[in-house]
């Protein structure tokens, strides 16, 4: 069954844990991001990008500029994510005041746009006579497509166009260049395919589908056009030694999107243009391009994937290696390659609504994506790791980037306003609304609004409780979809007090209601919060004898300040049980910790000894992943040896 | 106490495992290694060395040359280890043939060398006018020294001084350079140090150890000579990417020698540094110097060294990282490393013969050093890793250096003839004399010669068998210290049959047997061969939750080939014993296999289940670590998770 994500307007959010994240978002993360775009905020790295953007303008009014471009070639996009989320957050709560900054940056980036449409600081004060000749390397295309996606944001929560209009205005001229002019390439980061399928959607114009549908075509193809460009285009972004056109693996540019088995390279890259393919093969019906989803699908998911939904194992590249390459401590697992997979998840469920996709977009939600944002929103982890030893994490050669802690600000600040997007945004990623059924994929406190009239209203206090409570308002006919996810083992629902036999319900994880609904209607799901175990699959080396805590869609961690600092001398004990402790609201922001039967083993003087250190039973206590490195340096661990 | 290696001649080989490895290494290694420097062997890395001599002989003549260096900018040192190895193998059996070639290359490099002493192909040919110019990158004094080595290595074998008097110009041109010219620096790849030692004991000229002490104390004074060299040298070997300066831990000279506390950077150019100080510390009495060896000699054996005596964690730099990162997969562990790590232990025990010292000596031979070569000695590793699993291993971006299968020949070929050099010297390593006392620090098969004039007959299976059996023939008083490993749990040892109280005996890891011998007195030794499990400290994150298992000094490991293919789905039963099979002569060139109680894991569908895989008992068998990757290509694991 296919299903559109809901409008951003469509969901009021209410009470609880994901709701709280979009406040937080509001009122911490968007101020915070708005200084520092705006370099007001002491001690952490400069940024620049609206100066970039004053800079252009003076540029494109024909004054006189001294002033230099500062920061990386995508510096814009930072501009572009946070106007987004800024826009998303406006339905959370209105706020004029918001709204007048929103409105004055959009007018800088009127301001900066040329005659023709053309619209990037970096090219137009740095390199003007370059245009379009590195797509390769700097992020052209992909600026514009966040730009894209921020216009087509702030149009859907308020119904102002003028945004919207320049991006158009921007997109007419990559329209002009590629498809008019056909100038050859596509975007070495994509980014630019998804966002011209949202425009597609906001304007009603169906040529920045075509247009997308053209970038996602031609990629691959042979001769490679990287390696084309680059041999003809004299100049380089990140310097001699910078990216590799041959290495097409890396832009996911090795062969023909339909013939691509594996997902490689630069795991943001690979999601953001399985996003966009995902989202044509939905609009166009193109079976191929959807076979390939799903073949790419698996690869990430069933073979590629951290228990955290993390995605890319290396460093090198910030890329995807080989099947079952999942290290915990070497790990890179970008928080916006995990966001990307919720992108990408978001349109599979689209194109086919499966409990298998909700679940891993729950899965790198809860954990990889929400770890990496300090619980005060201040702080952020560009790469997420499932081990941490203080010493060893990013201090040795091969963990300089895996941080025991978070940073304020990066250079390359992508993550940071990525997480800001999605939060805000979360209730288009918790509904979805097709001609058979309204989908509920994620449980949040709050209202959504169905296109056919009814509302839902939600109460839960998910993903910390398993009881979930939907209150129906209108009287209609209506079938409501609900995820029974894959980790429920013990799932109860209920109408009007009334048990559904799931056996019957469920069709491919979703419980179909399907019926009269009146005012006032009591929907109930309890899910199985228990905690449980988890196992690796004994192909990934990484884990093998470990287990993993997992109690709802919360994978669990050990930290060393809950259990006496050293945590490498724990093991879970393979008879033992977990219990959980009471819901804490004064600890990190309110968890429910995990207690296991667990073994310390004693601490040995020689570095290998023959003789068997001693153990004795311990209690282990764990708490969510995504809170960890709230509490100061310390050991981190998600897998721990079981014995 | 205090003693000096046996020189080369003083040790005939007799029968057995080590003594096979030195007529392997001359009648397999030695020949092989030949065809390749001169570049006759089809199908491996072109090697070029010897041309590259042949051209500079050439241009010495001041005929015109056209021909251009070729290969790695200290090519000349793979001739040197040849010739080191070579003029070992003449003491295991003469060879006139053999000797013939070794006088050929010698005559080469006479021909080769200028006026003033200087021998170095690569500036020679190519860069006349940039000599002592770039000490940080270009191998200049590290070829030198291995040549060095190489013509001690001759004389000490031979007799013939030749050789040695081409390298000592050679030295008295370095000399002149940096003494009495006062040519600042030292050399960035530490050799030239531990040779001149070298030089000075076999020439008796103590200016070299002069020269040597120089070197060893200006390292690491302030301003760094590196970087002052790199910013008015004007030219890089590697490239602008390649060696930086600034990185002077790479080249352990970020302080004095004498103030270093941890072993850091490239990991065979730290241990032959250490070397060279051990050595000067013993020769000069210089205790500041003894101590800061003390210091280091722990950074690595207790906090920075694998099972399997192998150092160096990572590729990034081939080097050390931080303490206890000691990762199994992505590990470096270079061959050459474990060599260095051996001369290092030599020359500890040189300067007091402790038990520790031989411990680690024989845990980097039997374990490392020796995997470095296939058992066919044609084929070799340069790096060592302690898990490999086919599809990940040589292929990740994480451990493409990782292979699992050894190659025939490398462009940077420095691991195999250095292999061969320590084992066709190998007697040297197991004896040493000094005024108290013939050591006895490794077992194998063959006849010493004491400076005393009695000899020392001895018949021993090891390492696959614990009964060592030592004649004395002679008539005299002798102090002779037989070690004691620190892993023999139950040792025995007899003089005619009558025991000897090892509890009273024993000081410093050494039996001392002290009395009037006669000839055909039988001194037997019986090591505890049991196999057994070892823990590594709960500080290594890698080894949590894991046992290895050993067998006399042997690591073993499990292989695909012997447990069904997939060994990621084993783990070592806690409570269950490990068996020994008998000896099998024709498995693996001869070994002992264990065998292990323990589990196999059922596979699971899922990438994580929540789902306890079953598990069933199961048999696992391993065979000694040195012989891995000699049936194909397949899983191996040194590291068993133990549940």
């Amino acid at each position: 069954m296919k299903s559109r994500s809901v409008p951003v307007t469509a969901f009021q959010p209410g009470e609880g844990f994901l709701p709280d994240c979009q406040r937080l978002v509001k009122e911490q993360v968007i101020p915070y991001q708005y200084e520092i775009l705006n370099d007001r905020l002491e001690g952490v790295e400069k940024s620049h990008a609206l100066e970039n953007f004053r800079i252009a303008a003076k540029k494109t009014a024909g004054e006189p500029v001294t002033e230099e471009f500062y920061g990386m070639v995508f510096q814009d996009s930072d501009v572009a994510k946070w106007l987004e989320a800024a826009a998303y957050s406006l339905t959370v709560q209105p706020d004029p005041e918001l709204e007048k900054e929103i409105d004055g940056v959009v007018e800088l980036l009127a301001s900066a746009q040329q005659e023709d449409g053309y619209l990037n600081s970096y090219f137009t004060v740095k390199e003007p006579e370059r245009r379009w000749t590195n797509l390769q390397e700097a992020h052209e295309l992909y600026c514009a497509g966040h730009l894209m996606e921020a216009a087509c944001a702030y149009y859907e929560a308020t119904g102002k166009d003028g945004f919207l209009k320049v991006m158009e205005k921007n997109a007419d001229c990559i329209y002009e260049q590629f498809m008019n002019h056909c100038s050859k390439g596509y975007s070495g980061h994509p980014e630019v395919e998804l966002a011209l399928m949202r425009l597609y959607r906001a304007s009603g114009n169906s040529k920045y589908k075509e247009l997308a549908q053209h970038f996602v075509d031609v990629r691959g193809e042979a001769p490679n056009y990287f390696m084309e460009e680059k041999a003809k285009r004299g100049w380089n972004v990140w310097g001699p030694t910078g990216n590799d056109a041959e290495d097409t693996d890396y832009t996911q540019s090795t062969l023909p999107v339909r013939q691509q088995k594996d997902a490689v390279g630069h795991a943001v890259r690979a999601v953001y243009l399985y996003t966009a393919m995902a989202d044509l093969a939905n609009e166009t019906g193109d079976a191929g391009l959807k076979e390939a989803c799903e073949t790419l699908w698996k690869s990430i998911t069933h073979r590629r994937m951290y228990v955290t939904g993390g995605i890319g194992s290396t460093v090198i590249g910030e890329a995807f290696t080989v099947d079952y390459d999942l290290p915990n401590a070497t790990v890179y697992a970008e928080t916006c390659a995990s966001i990307g997979l919720m992108f990408f998840a978001r349109r599979m469920l689209e194109l086919e609504a499966k409990g298998e996709y909700a679940d891993v977009m729950e899965r790198a939600l809860y954990n990889t994506v929400l770890a990496g944002m300090q619980l005060d929103g201040k702080r952020f982890f560009y790469v997420n790791p499932l081990e941490v030893v203080p010493g060893i994490s990013g201090k040795a050669a091969t963990q300089r980037h895996d941080l025991p802690q978070r940073p304020q600000w990066y250079a390359c600040a992508c993550c940071p306003p990525n997480v800001a997007r999605v939060l805000s945004s979360i209730g288009s990623y918790a509904y979805s609304e097709g001609e058979e059924a309204l989908f509920l994929h994620l449980y949040l406190g709050g209202t959504v609004k169905s296109a056919k009239g009814y509302s839902l209203s939600c109460e839960t206090g998910y993903p910390h409780c398993g009881a979930v409570r939907y209150v129906f308002h209108g009287e209609q006919e209506a079938v409501l979809a609900l995820r029974i996810p894959g980790w429920s083992r013990n799932t109860a629902l209920t109408v009007n007090g009334e048990a559904v036999d799931l056996a019957a319900a469920v069709r491919d994880g979703y419980a179909m209601l399907n019926r009269q609904f009146h005012e006032g209607d009591v929907i109930e799901l309890t899910l199985d919060m228990t905690p449980r175990k988890v196992f690796a699959s004994s192909k990934i080396p990484a884990d093998t004898g470990c287990a993993a805590v997992q109690r709802g869609p919360l994978v669990y961690c050990t930290e060393g300040v809950d259990n006496g600092g050293d945590i490498l001398s724990l093991s879970l004990n393979r008879d033992g049980a977990l219990r959980e402790e009471d819901f804490d609201a004064g600890l990190l922001g309110g968890v429910v910790p995990v207690l296991a039967d667990g073994w310390r083993t004693q601490q040995t003087e020689d570095l290998y000894t023959a003789s068997r250190p001693g153990r004795e039973k311990t209690e282990i206590r764990m708490v969510p992943y995504y809170t960890w490195g709230n509490r100061g340096l310390n050991q981190m661990r998600v897998w721990l040896p079981e014995a």
